[in-house]
């Protein structure tokens, strides 16, 4: 595996390889690697000859309130992890790189970024669509590979992705969880003993909503009352949104339909700590 | 030459031609073809193996209140014209085919979209930024021919390209301009015989701001109020702008420093056609 921290040699690795007709993959993450990047970095392996996997904590997608100076970064650990997992070319560029001094330029995606996230987080989704076009542009991979633990930004992507005609396949590997169902984040570093088993609370009403819907629950206002209801157990946990939305188009229902494929997601602070989960549920 | 109308269909064209080791250049136009664009055509001619020529008539680049119903078209005139100036692919997507049912996503260029056109013209820019970066994606060009004559599009280009990091080389083509000194404009054909006889303060008043600079005078407003004075000197011509700003940073200049680059230009609606031009000036 070999570390790369600029641009233009990216680039001219990249290129070499496309041009001897090898298929790039690229696993955009901002590091401190789990199991779930290393999953995404697998899938990668399989569907590509050169797996570019590249660490870069992204400060236009953090708000000036949040967490962009303490997310939790190691770098030594993560060149061990992604080079074990199958990783070629580890993509790590300074904030300067990416954004030179008078750097101007952002791509938005209209609506489906004002929900859910994005109501708490209006700037997160532009620089999320902004690094990634940028990763692509610099990579020109074949296939890119993103997590279904950030369903919004998968389906954002999948969204930039169609409009702008990027060149590229986006695959999405599936959430992974602890074995007591905890969805694995890079930011349960930040939990308290407490605050972890406090947590659980995410999965365990994700799962009885999806239960609500297989068993022909089909007012979506009882189920989220219900999914509110279990997390609201632990005084340590506040919700920020609990989402029963169109998997397409990110729309909250007012209605659950049979044959729909149901995106049921939340938020909840634990803590100070910010976390996300979510399912999809095909609606019987 | 061969015309195509769907984005699959010139992917596929211009990765074929790529992979073959062929340079592709792309000149993107809105069609209405003149010896400017045919320039532009020629020099992509120049640079590259591939020559894909672009009309489309790009309603995001219009206000509602402009004239994307009225712009001039003339589709079979310019498929002659495009071929004969060295034109291989010739690609006319249809606005349901660049802007389909859902689309989302568009391209930001920041402050310097905001100046000049952009100040007339606040979603001007966005609508360009866009296309532009579509066109970039579908064709993966290694060169893209932009004319002078639209000096701050190229500037925001030029901007997109190096922040977004598009691996391909912007050449920009002189302003052509007709024997009296008329910028060519596919919107000259708005004009009455009196109005395009009116229509010559325009490059009049910049070569009249040129010389002073030339000539040794330091101080910007007086060179704006020649040009202004003399534009005034036609009753149908109506001021938008008189410029002379920075040729890097578009900023308006409060001197005039030896050495500098500047960018003298305006904007002036004549009847009910509003015309542009400018020119690039080193200060002695």
């Amino acid at each position: 595996m070999k570390v790369v921290t600029s641009i233009p040699e990216l680039q001219r690795l990249a290129n070499e390889a496309r041009l001897t007709g090898k298929r790039v993959g690229v696993v955009p993450t901002m590091g401190f690697l789990h199991d779930g990047h290393l999953s995404l970095i697998r899938i990668a392996r399989q569907h590509s000859d050169v797996v570019i996997t590249t660490i870069f904590v992204n400060p236009a997608q953090f708000a000036p309130n949040e967490d962009f100076e303490a997310y939790p970064r190691d770098l030594v650990r993560d060149e061990k992890l992604a080079e074990k997992a199958g990783t070629d070319l580890l993509f790590v560029p300074g904030v300067r790189e990416m954004y030179p001094e008078g750097y101007l330029t952002y791509v938005d995606v209209e609506n489906i970024t004002k929900v859910l996230e994005g109501k708490s987080r209006p700037t997160h989704f532009r620089g999320v669509t902004t690094v990634v076009a940028k990763l692509l542009n610099i990579a020109k991979p074949r296939v890119a590979v993103f997590g279904q633990k950030d369903a919004q930004q998968v389906a954002v992507i999948r969204q930039m992705v169609k409009d702008l005609n990027f060149d590229v396949d986006i695959i999405v590997g599936p959430i992974i969880r602890e074995s007591d169902g905890l969805a694995l984040s890079s930011r349960n570093v930040y939990l308290s003993p407490e605050q972890r088993s406090d947590a659980l609370v995410l999965s365990q009403s994700l799962r009885a909503g999806e239960k609500m819907i297989l068993e022909g629950e089909r007012w979506p206002d009882a189920i989220r009352a219900a999914m509110r209801d279990h997390i609201s157990t632990k005084p340590s946990a506040s919700i920020d949104y609990v989402s029963l939305a169109d998997a397409a188009t990110l729309e909250e229902l007012t209605t659950v339909r049979p044959g729909r494929q149901i995106l049921v997601s939340l938020a909840v602070r634990v803590g100070q700590t910010r976390l996300i989960d979510n399912t999809l549920v095909t609606v019987p």
